[in-house]
């Protein structure tokens, strides 16, 4: 078995009008940021939201009648679900999705929402996988997966296709790795194109697994991550085997990291990017020697993006900003007092969102308190005024919350 | 002086290369939710991030070289001080953008960073052009108009013929209106190109100073809004003429409808836009029987909405949604109790965000308390679900709050 570009050829003509021939445009604010010619690939307007349907379209247009009329089973709480949910309905097949219990209910809702029966069993992703390879099993299903399947593997390499149609001369592309399945159809197909291209791939440094795979490292990966569409902790075995041949090399990336680029994908690029679809700006960001001058091609590889995160992400960086900040105000406990600070903060122009008075917990004598006031504020020069204005008037103040506002104040 | 379909196609032939052709797009989802056939154009994917670079960009290169020597001055804290300034640069001219005071500071160093000089006066919008129009006079500066001008209602007509070109069969662009700029050109070109398509306007419900004028309403408009690029107190005499003639209706949409539409284009269609960018979205939405099976296109003006209302706009659709929620538990106040409260709501699946005791303001017996949580759900089921086992067990609780949540459970 091999993964050939002539099968990725025929398969850019078999997607053509089922699939979103998503825009790749270049970004000169990201250019001027990153010091290199910067064009990204906005595969999260695909219409479920991610990549994943070119492996399953492709995965599921290559089944035989008798294997459509017995349908297909699939595991995934994430973008393969939804992706294999709507373009089942669409051919006509059934589709069942196991998703491990805990699953959000509306993750749940939009896969049986696109025509999937959805499975809530395992307490883990492996034992959810377990179940759904039980059930394809059981009732004569075929089982697809989410990426070590090569027909799953021939479908994303489409999209090299596209962005190399729409730039030829692109130096590098740069590739989430979750489980390898993007990265592989990508490498065969880009190097297939330009055989000097470079195919860089980007992991989250708490899940390496292809990292320490392709490097002989010991497998281990954990922790809680912004990118949850490639924390993979096993990597295939047709992709493995990819990714070491084709592969030029893969990066690893932080969680703040991760987090900086999807606050940057919305504020610039006005597009919402899940973490794992952030993951090839932020190697970027975090090697920029790497890319200095080069024509970069990114892949947002998703757009599904809790709104809960997204929401604490625009928030914390607001707090890195000195736009949103605690400040803790000595004061004497006395009537008149709250009205003299919040004149003085409303004078400079900061909105009080919160005040909060500290008596009992307080370290300062009985008769004074602590006087603490979230505000919106312009910047860090904004909160140094202010608390300058305070001093003046003999209020002792100081900057409460994360490290990174205290230095930077 | 009239604006001609000739201007706007010679001006369509002057931007190629200078500015960003945003993409059109199709929305399946945003279609079946409309029960019309909704097309998407891109404008918040400007440089800039808004369409208003196209007029600006149609003035600037109409000055005479006398004109250009002694540069130009502009009012805005907004969109249009952004197009002004960076079309300004890149063409080598001096620009001066006078901001109203307090506008915030990120704003006025954007400004500056793409090359203007920012000028800081005027308590209003109104001092601030006043200042701006004498500083034009003083220097010898043309005065570029944000709206009111024939060269930007040109530039901004070209969008129109982008649109029409990808998509020739629109029944009806939908249009933001405050000054009445993008409007009027956008009518002036549709309809020569297409004269049976309808075009229509939207403004804010608390600003609608082009649907009174028209309608030959009194002048009445004020208060906050999420839409405050549209937020326009008196519009343009070219403007209006143009309207009155050329534009078939005008639509008001209320903050909700404005703020619902935000939020749609962002989780569905991946895209951040402002408000006012979200206002054609917002009519089809509160208008579906003018738009039903239609081929509509819509707008999508600009993308430059403030980080802290982008926020706070997912946070309110949360608690909508019943994803965010404050449950008040009335408990007995001895030790051991929110233990038993906690585990209860743990073993649903619900993340507590925040715990408060009330005791001295509890209308409760002395030896009670009301226990107030912040949760993170998963939708109104799951929160009904909670309040069921706490009953269970005991404890009553209540839904705080804002009246959709409380009477949707």
């Amino acid at each position: 078995m091999a993964v050939t570009f002539a099968d990725i050829e025929t398969a850019c003509e078999l997607i053509k009008g089922a699939l979103v021939p998503t825009p790749c445009l270049p970004s000169r604010t990201l250019s001027d940021i990153a010091g290199a010619q910067v064009f990204l690939k906005f595969e999260n307007l695909q219409y479920t939201g991610a990549f994943k349907e070119r492996g399953a379209l492709v995965k599921l247009a290559s089944l035989d009648p008798r294997e459509r009329a017995a349908g297909v089973a699939a595991m995934s709480a994430g973008n393969h679900a939804q992706a294999v949910a709507y373009h089942a309905h669409r051919l006509g097949i059934d589709a069942t999705i196991v998703m491990p219990k805990g699953t959000p209910q509306v993750k749940a809702q939009n896969t049986q929402r696109l025509g999937a029966k959805v499975v809530l069993e395992g307490d883990s992703v492996e034992a959810a996988a377990a179940r759904a390879h039980d059930i394809a099993r059981e009732r004569g299903m075929t089982f697809v997966h989410p990426f070590d399947d090569e027909k799953i593997i021939v479908g994303q390499g489409t999209m090299a296709v596209e962005m190399l149609t729409d730039f030829p001369d692109l130096d590098v592309i740069v590739v989430p790795i979750g489980g390898g399945g993007l990265i592989s159809g990508v490498a065969v197909a880009a190097k297939a194109i330009k055989p000097a291209i470079e195919v860089l791939g980007v992991q989250a440094a708490l899940y390496p697994a292809m990292y320490q795979a392709i490097k002989g490292l010991p497998t281990k990966s954990g922790g809680r991550t912004i990118a949850e569409g490639i924390a993979v902790t096993s990597v295939g075995e047709y992709t493995r085997s990819i990714v070491a041949r084709l592969v030029d090399d893969i990066v690893l990336v932080g969680e703040e990291q991760l987090e900086y680029a999807v606050q940057l994908l919305l504020e610039i690029e006005k597009t919402v990017v899940e973490g794992a679809g952030a993951a090839a700006l932020a190697a970027v960001l975090a090697h920029p020697e790497r890319f200095a001058g080069h024509r970069v091609g990114l892949i947002l590889s998703g757009g599904n993006i809790d709104m809960r995160i997204l929401s604490s992400v625009i928030m914390r960086r607001l707090v890195r900003n000195g736009q949103l900040v605690r400040l803790r105000v000595e004061i004497d406990d006395t009537p008149g007092t709250l009205a003299r600070v919040s004149e003085i903060i409303g004078s400079t122009g900061a909105n009080i969102l919160e005040v909060y008075h500290q008596r009992a917990f307080s370290n300062l004598p009985v008769k004074s308190a602590d006087l603490d006031v979230v505000l919106e504020t312009r910047d860090t020069g904004h909160v140094r005024d202010i608390m300058d204005r305070l001093a003046a008037v003999g209020f002792k103040s100081v900057l409460l919350g994360n490290e990174t506002v205290t230095s930077s104040v």
